[in-house]
This record gives C-alpha cells, sequence and structure tokens, in this order.
C-alpha cells in the first residue's frame, strides 16, 4: 500500500521540537536509547511521554532516535487488542471512550487512547486532542490519553501514531483506543493500523445513513448506535435495526465476521459490557481462523511503507543540491517562467544525478 | 482583468453528454497529445472527460501524456475563480451547489463542479459523486459536473483534482467549485487548491460549533447557514450572529479579508445572490493587495512539491530491484524475521546504490 501523505503548501516541519517550548519552562532529561527502551518497557509514563514526543518529532537527530527506540519496542507477540472508534460529529466519542475505557480498566486491561485529528493545521494544535475531555479516564492509574500529534500531514500524523501504539504496547498498555475525528479519509489510516473497528452513530433515520459514508460503514466491524438512553431508547433500537438491515447488504469482508449493529448509551452505561463482550469475541474469531495474525503482519507492511515514503521524502529535501534549488525554483514559479512539471523535472534531475 | 465580470455572448461549446462515454459500451478514440490539448481549448466536453480520465490513470504510459497535456494546458494567467465548498453532513452541499451554480450560469459563468472523496476505498466507487444529485446542473450547456477520481489515496485525489481544475481552465470553464464531502482532512487539501473557501453550516446552537472543527473554521473564508427558510428563518439568523462572532475570534488571515457569516437558502434561492457577490467583492480585494496572485503562485509551488512526492514514489516502487525484494521481505515480515525498519532500510539501501 501506498502512503496517504499530502504536502500541504510549502510549509517546512517546525524545525524545533514545539512541545520543549510548549511548555516553555524546563528542559527536559535526556535519555539515550536504551534508557528510554528499559523506562518503557518498566511502564515509566514520563519516559513514555517523551518517547512519543521524541516519534513525533521532525528533527533528523530525534527521528532517527525514536526510530532506534522503537525497533527496540517491536513485539515479538503482542496481547494487545486494537480498537479504532469513529463517528459523526456530536455522537459522543468522547463521553463513549471515557465510559468504555473506564470499563475495559474495570476488567483489569490497561488502556491506551490516542487521537488522530491532523486537521488543525492553522493553529498547528490539537483541539479535539484535549485531556479533560476524558477526565475520569485520564486520572485511571491504568489508563494513558494522548492528543493527536500537533502538527503535519495525514500521512505523517498516521505514521507517527502507529509508532505510538508500539510504544504504548511495549510499556504495557493492552487495550489500545485510536479515535478518529471527523468522518473522512482519517477513517481509512485508522483501519489499517487497528483491528477491531467501531463505527459510533446517532439515533435517526435514513438521514443519517446519508451523513456517515459507505466507505465508511464498509470498514465497520460494528456500529454502535450511542444516547440509546431515556426516551431515546425505542428511537435508538429502530436505528439499530436500519444500520443491521444495512450493513448485512454489504459483501461480506475478508475477515468472515458479519458485522453487528448494537445500541448503548454512554452516559448511564448500557450496552456497555456487550461491546467489550463483542470485541472480545471478535478477537478469538479471528484469532481462530488466523485473520488476526494476518492483519497484524499487514500493519507491519504498511508501516515498512510508511517509513519508506517518509525517508524518500526526508531524503529529498535534506539534499544540499534540493534545498539550493527549491528558492530559484519558487522564484520562477512566481515569475511564472517555469511550469510546475518542469520545475519538479529540473529538481528530480539533479536529485538522481549522483 | 481577473474580475469577475459578466460574459457577454458566451460561445458555447458542443454540449455532448459525457455518459455516453462513460458507459463504456464502445471503445474511445485514442487521441494525440496535440489533439487533446486542441480539443479542450475548443471547449470539447468528451475530449475534456477523456483527459481527465488520463489524469486519473495510473498506467505509467497515461500518466506520462496526462503530464503534457496539463503543462500545455497551464494557463499564462486566469480569468477563473476556484471556490472550495465544505459542509457538515446534511448541510444541503449538493442542493447549494446546484442553485449556486445555476446562479452563477445565469450571469454568464461557466461553472465546474469538482468532488473531492477519498473515502470509499473499499467500493472503489465515489458514491456521493454520482452526476443525478445535480440534475438541472448537471444538464445545463455551460456546466461540467465530475465526481470524484474513484480510488486512491487523498494525496492522490488532490493532486488529480488540482490537475482537473487546470483542464477544465483551459476548457473554458471560469467558475471551478471543488466540493469536499465529509468534515476532515480533505479541506486542507481543498484549502490549498482554491481562492475562496466557504464553509457550508446549518442552523443551530453551541452543538453546531462543536460538531465542526476549529481547523475547518479557520480555513473558511465564509460560512453559509443554509435553509434559512420558512420557519428556520429566525434560528438562522441567530445562529449567524452566533458564527459571525465566533469567526471574529480568530486571527485574522494572512488575506487581510474579514471572513463573513450569511444566511441562505439553496431551496428557494433566498442569499444567494449575496454569497456570489461577497465571492466577487473577495476577489476584487485580494486582487487588490495582490494577496490573490500569491496565492495561485503558491498553488503552483503545492503543485509541483505534489508532483515531486509522486515522482519519488513512482520511481522507486517501479524500480526494478526494489519490485524483486518487496515479496520476499513481506514474507519475513508476515515471519517475523525483520522488522519493519530494517525491512524499509533493506529497500532503500538497494534502490539508492545504483
Amino acid at each position: 500500500m501506498k502512503s496517504l501523505k499530502i504536502r500541504e503548501g510549502v510549509d517546512q516541519p517546525p524545525s524545533i521540537n514545539p512541545d520543549v517550548f510548549a511548555s516553555g519552562v524546563k528542559k527536559r532529561k535526556k535519555y539515550s536509547v536504551n534508557e528510554y527502551v528499559k523506562g518503557i518497557r518498566d511502564g515509566n509514563r514520563a519516559i513514555l511521554s517523551q518517547a512519543i514526543t521524541l516519534v513525533e518529532s521532525s528533527l533528523p537527530d530525534h527521528k532517527s532516535a525514536a526510530r532506534s527506540i522503537i525497533e527496540k519496542c517491536l513485539p515479538e507477540s503482542s496481547t494487545s487488542v486494537r480498537i479504532g472508534i469513529t463517528g459523526v460529529p456530536g455522537a459522543g466519542k468522547s463521553t463513549f471512550i471515557e465510559t468504555f475505557g473506564l470499563y475495559a480498566v474495570s476488567r483489569g486491561r490497561k488502556v491506551a487512547v490516542l487521537a488522530i485529528d491532523p486537521s488543525s493545521q492553522q493553529s498547528k494544535g490539537s483541539i479535539l486532542g484535549d485531556k479533560t475531555r476524558m477526565e475520569k479516564l485520564g486520572n485511571s492509574p491504568d489508563a494513558f490519553i494522548r492528543p493527536s500529534p500537533s502538527a503535519g500531514t495525514l500521512g505523517g500524523v498516521a505514521r507517527k501514531t502507529r509508532e505510538t501504539i508500539i510504544l504504548c504496547e511495549a510499556a504495557g498498555f493492552d487495550t489500545i483506543i485510536v479515535e478518529t475525528v471527523g468522518v473522512g479519509q482519517s477513517e481509512t489510516a485508522v483501519r489499517s493500523m487497528v483491528d477491531f473497528f467501531l463505527l459510533l452513530m446517532l439515533t435517526g433515520t435514513g438521514d443519517e445513513i446519508q451523513g456517515i459514508k459507505r466507505g465508511i460503514m464498509e470498514m465497520a466491524d460494528a456500529i454502535a448506535i450511542n444516547k440509546a438512553d431515556g426516551q431515546n431508547r425505542l428511537a435508538a433500537e429502530t436505528s439499530r435495526i436500519m444500520f443491521q438491515n444495512a450493513l448485512s447488504l454489504f459483501p461480506a469482508g475478508r475477515s468472515g465476521w458479519k458485522p453487528l449493529a448494537l445500541t448503548c448509551s454512554a452516559l448511564d452505561g448500557t450496552g456497555i459490557k456487550e461491546i467489550w463482550d463483542m470485541i472480545a469475541g471478535y478477537v478469538k474469531f479471528t484469532e481462530g481462523t488466523g485473520y488476526f495474525e494476518e492483519m497484524r503482519k499487514q500493519q507491519s507492511v504498511v508501516r515498512m511503507h510508511d517509513v519508506i515514503t517518509d525517508s524518500l521524502g526526508s531524503l529529498f529535501y535534506s539534499d544540499e543540491r534540493v534545498k539550493a534549488l527549491i528558492p530559484v525554483l519558487e522564484k520562477e514559479l512566481g515569475k511564472g517562467s517555469v511550469t510546475s512539471y518542469r520545475a519538479a523535472e529540473i529538481l528530480l534531475d539533479k536529485y538522481f544525478k549522483k
């Protein structure tokens, strides 16, 4: 699979790790790769957080340290389950993840919540990735919440999230929840990094099916109709049946799993256990057929292509001749004395003429 | 001049129904690059459609032909306006574009509608990109509707749309509407290819602001609250004021333009003229400050980087040694005898060792 990367504008990646300065005050302690790996394996959250910051950095030094750390953290075999959760705006994703995560913790699981939200380019900040959204879960010693990487393209954010999953698993988190905000392209990226993909919906009729894209529904292993509480309960059940019917119209996926529609209420906890049990059932089923293992292998193939795409770009844009030529060509483009195609050709020729 | 002047006595292109060719029954005639360029410049829709199909193709031959065509179609100076339109699911994007597009046509403009919807990966089909959505506009001899490229990553779809814009402009379309489906990452891609970015919203209170991401609102040059008709009118006006206030909280963009909130009804046509006039005002304003020209130049820089990223990937993956090694490494990955990082390294080493 090729990358999901897109270069947005001419913004070069920030040359300074913003996190170091975001807090503004204290310098962080520097660790060696082995100290990082040991700290992570010991479940030290401060070190885990710092390692993730390295993963999110675009400084070449940080990148290479991050790679060494991740490589040493790669699981021989993982007992984790990776769950992707998406849903229409307003479906109550945060509340659901909080309730669901706390339930998982009550079952003895250790839960890491990661978010993918590459949309806030201008403010370079993750708005919805705020920890305060899931206060109770965030305060649990068995949970770890990490907002979306604060800048970058979708391809970049996806790569960083994939790598963060590995670090969290090495730190002992066995239930990884990847939240994706909005109903767009991010879902395809998330689908490629999780075992189970849950779509959160609201009560409603045909209109809602149009709101959610068919492509997203096709990817779902289950649909949960949230807010099935109080007076909304009957309507939720009606929606459930409608979605179950809609799901049955799709051709069966490669997993052999038949996607289910359920109702739940993140507010009063109804249906949360059932969703957990369903996911456990899915894992058992796909482990039995070998599909689970196959998916995990595929995820490592995707990761390989991620690294390749990322490297091809970094190598190109860090080439001295390319770096010298880009401003010249951008100026020519501005004057209209060269087309973008010709300019690209000139740069590529220069680069490959070693 | 680049102002949105009304075109008098528009030259009508031969209106051939593109569906005749899309049906796939008969073999397409093959054209040379020059025949394509001439056909496009003559406003021949059938040839335009076929050229876009070339742009969307991933066959190496098609790619290189497409590049030559686009390069010859690149404008010396364009009198077009490129408008991006997005909105929450259910905001009535199709109806709005139909009404708005027909209004533009009534002002003598020639309208091309392109869609970006990379979400349906599994079915490889564009669900919402159906022409039947905008039947009246689609039947107008002065409009051209092209659904989203049917497969590919967001980066790929964005690149193809950028190139399709150039072809449409060369064919005489002076009002390009790029629709983006859903509220996700696609918007950033669209923002980088249009002059004006319109966000379509529905009447509502605070909840809706949370549904739409701040990142999207930051990108908007205007917010139109649609469905401001009948009993909904007062509520729409309330929403408008709320959104106008929200917009005023963002730092001013580089354009110096102050984003506006308006109400409209795509159903009864209220407010459509005002939106058109606002966009014309924006173009005049940004032409005056030089920002319009600057944005267009930046778009060609983005296009250059698009081509580079695309080329780096194609060159790598079409390398014979890489092609031979990939299945071997994927197998090793499956067995767990190599990590994805090491596998990427091996491939990159092989590739760069000429």
